[in-house]
């Protein structure tokens, strides 16, 4: 016995086989509608030359990435070469940069694997979690920012999660607000953030927040009067129009709803004055799908204009979503998915060695009909045997014994009504085909 | 620009669209046969706490291993304590002593992904590549060697890759043999690895090492006799008579020879007496597919009874085989294997901003009726737009100007053919349906 704890390191988790069954069953079908709309798979490696990691995700996300010792007689050196992706949006763009004239001039691509972050893992928040990403780089249009959030609502109601909310925002609207309200450039970020939590936090709290920032008291006055407002959407808009910045935003943000609303099935579009999505490199409108009654944000994305740029000669226009496989799955779980056995139909019991052969050649023989067929694997006697097909819930047990064989039969066992059949051997997959209808 | 390397880590590779769809195709292909012979998916994490991966693969190995360093304020010690996986093997050997109860007396499982070891990179050899993996663990008979061969044939076979050779021997064989020629137990290692080189170097460099590790030159006229003699095979056996252990091992050969070649379809086998697999923890049957006149090794596995217990209480005996999947998957592509395309089937070209929700509503109705339609994400005129559409290979383009809109109808560009047609909005899905045919 190993003196060391067996469980999986603290935030990576150990999928068994129904759980692996659900997930597959899920990411193709968020395949199959990445495919729909156009988006390409690629495949980049679970980790990176360090340089490319670091200094992309800000003092924090900094913390979080996973490092790789340096091998070999490196190794006493301490130092790390490599570092595990923490998203995909960065190996993206080295993989544009590296590649831009085998992608043509828009490249539409999906990933869909783990990530790897450092994060102090609580419920839903893993060290190891699945993103399922789509982004547009390229000479890309705002057509790319609908169809993106177009692809994540058919995701979302082909897994019949139809009950959705899209809160948007242009970050040139939000930029502008902070023009309206007299923000300084300097003190925009920690506005920005307090500001973004009042979807999250009730007002009094964001406001004590924002006092803590030092932001004046006749700022965060117009601020409470706007939020209190009737109608607060329109009371920012009118602040939007004294701002050139503010004025491009809310453009952006009316193309967006226009083109988006008129066309959704299900799920419905909130404009958030306030939405500012975490990370910084984001530049024009900005989402984040919610489950109603679940999760906030299940989904999140946007326009971010510059980041491809940090790998490539200059700009190059991109836009994208990321999907959280996990926390989504754990929804569907909650939802109590039906999901898919693991069990073969069938399988072949064996009573000892001189059965081997013919046991095998049973197997074969189902398998070649199609019918998913084991052969007990094991040692044990025949209960042993037939408890281990019903645990399994397997459909349908063979035995071929000496007493099948002195008389040139099969015994075919339905398991699921304890009826059993005396065949000649040849009929065993027909029959079986018959009983299964 | 950034002033370092844009390409992946040595030894790894970014996987464009056309290629993660074959490897996608195949993997499903391998997913399938496996789950017809009764395995179900395992996963586990990309990195396990270091003390589960050290220790297990031998000096060479270990030096193989990925170490991630602490993280935040234990950085600064050059201190790691996860690593990446090396091999689905030992993390199956902790899954099933952390999970046994749930498991059941008897495991089958496959696990299909990437795997890291730092070795030096060389043509098909990789620091990241793909495993796919089965194993049977548990109270498991002589029927889990053979299925578990069979299973890896049916894949070759759905493949097409009917020209294989499976050879195999038994170590308890291997261990009579030494035996027999009078090996020390503490010779026994290297001159098993030199041995196991004479189905890929000439006799007389193999021998040349056999004099360089110190083996008597009695020994070693005995071996070039029997090597040389009219039938090597016979000669083995007879020396296998004279000891124990290589008795059970030849009853082990010819039992698993009895049970495989009249069920096997394509494909040939050849009892190789001196195979001798390198990892250590094999007990009983070990075998090794070749591809012929490709790889002499493509897949290899055998019987280990060792290994899981090294992680529970008790003996637990287990068997599997591992296919690398970058080999074969180079082997496909040689052979040209027929790839799927990566376009959508139409593209909605898009005028100018008045037409974006037109355009946008026309590719959902596509969609809508099963057909992969993107909307032109990007900006540029007519010819631009078509070129795009040329180059992914799109079959249909719709277009929808102010032209279109004046007549109240849409253009259908049949691009395989150079025609187009007008027609009314209602009938573009349904025409191109007609016209796919």
């Amino acid at each position: 016995m190993p003196s060391f704890e067996l469980t999986p390191p603290s935030g990576t988790r150990d999928f068994l086989p129904e759980i692996v069954k659900l997930r597959d069953q899920v990411i193709s079908t968020i395949k199959g509608v990445f495919e729909r709309f156009g988006f390409v798979p690629l495949e980049t490696p679970a980790f990176e030359r360090i340089e490319v990691i670091t200094g992309k995700y800000g003092e924090e996300g900094e913390k979080l990435i996973f490092k790789i010792l340096k091998r070999g007689t490196q190794a006493a050196t301490g130092e790390t070469d490599f570092a595990l992706r923490y998203d995909f949006t960065v190996p993206l763009a080295r993989v544009v940069a590296l590649y831009r004239n085998q992608l043509g001039s828009i490249f539409k691509r999906y990933q869909i694997g783990p990530v790897w972050r450092a994060d102090h893992p609580a419920k839903g928040r893993f060290r190891e979690f699945y993103q399922c990403d789509i982004d547009t780089v390229g000479n890309c249009s705002p057509i790319a920012d609908v169809e993106t959030v177009f692809a994540m609502t058919e995701v979302l109601q082909a897994l019949q999660l139809p009950n959705f909310t899209i809160r948007f925002n242009s970050r040139k609207a939000l930029k502008g607000l902070m023009e309206a309200y007299n923000i300084t450039p300097e003190d925009e970020r920690k506005v920005m953030i307090a500001l973004d939590k009042l979807d999250k936090i009730p007002l009094e709290k964001a406001i004590q927040e924002l006092i803590a920032q030092g932001l004046s008291k006749e700022t965060i006055q117009q601020l409470e009067d706007d939020i209190q407002s009737s109608s607060p959407e329109e009371q920012v808009r009118q602040r939007l129009h004294s701002s050139e910045i503010g004025k491009q935003g809310l453009q952006e943000v009316d193309r967006f709803q226009h083109c988006l609303s008129p066309l959704l099935k299900t799920g419905k579009t909130v404009f958030s004055p306030f939405l500012a999505r975490g990370l910084d490199y984001y530049t024009g409108i900005i989402f984040e799908f919610g489950i109603d009654g679940f999760s906030p944000s299940i989904a999140a994305g946007g326009r971010y204009d510059g980041l491809i740029g940090m790998f490539s000669k200059g700009n190059v226009p991109a836009c994208g979503c990321s999907l959280g496989l996990d926390r989504l799955l754990s929804f569907l779980a909650e939802k109590q998915m039906r999901q898919t056995t693991n069990s073969p139909e069938a399988i072949v019991c064996v009573w000892d060695e001189h059965f081997y052969l013919s046991a095998l050649q049973t197997a074969c023989q189902l398998r070649e009909k199609g019918i998913d067929t084991e052969c007990y694997p094991g040692r044990g006697d025949l209960r042993q045997q037939l408890r281990y097909a019903s645990q399994k819930g397997v459909s349908f047990c063979i035995l071929l014994g000496p007493h099948e064989q002195a008389q040139g039969v099969v015994t075919l066992k339905d398991m699921r009504f304890g009826i059993q059949y005396t065949l000649i051997p040849d009929k065993v997959s027909d029959e079986i085909v018959r009983l299964r209808q």
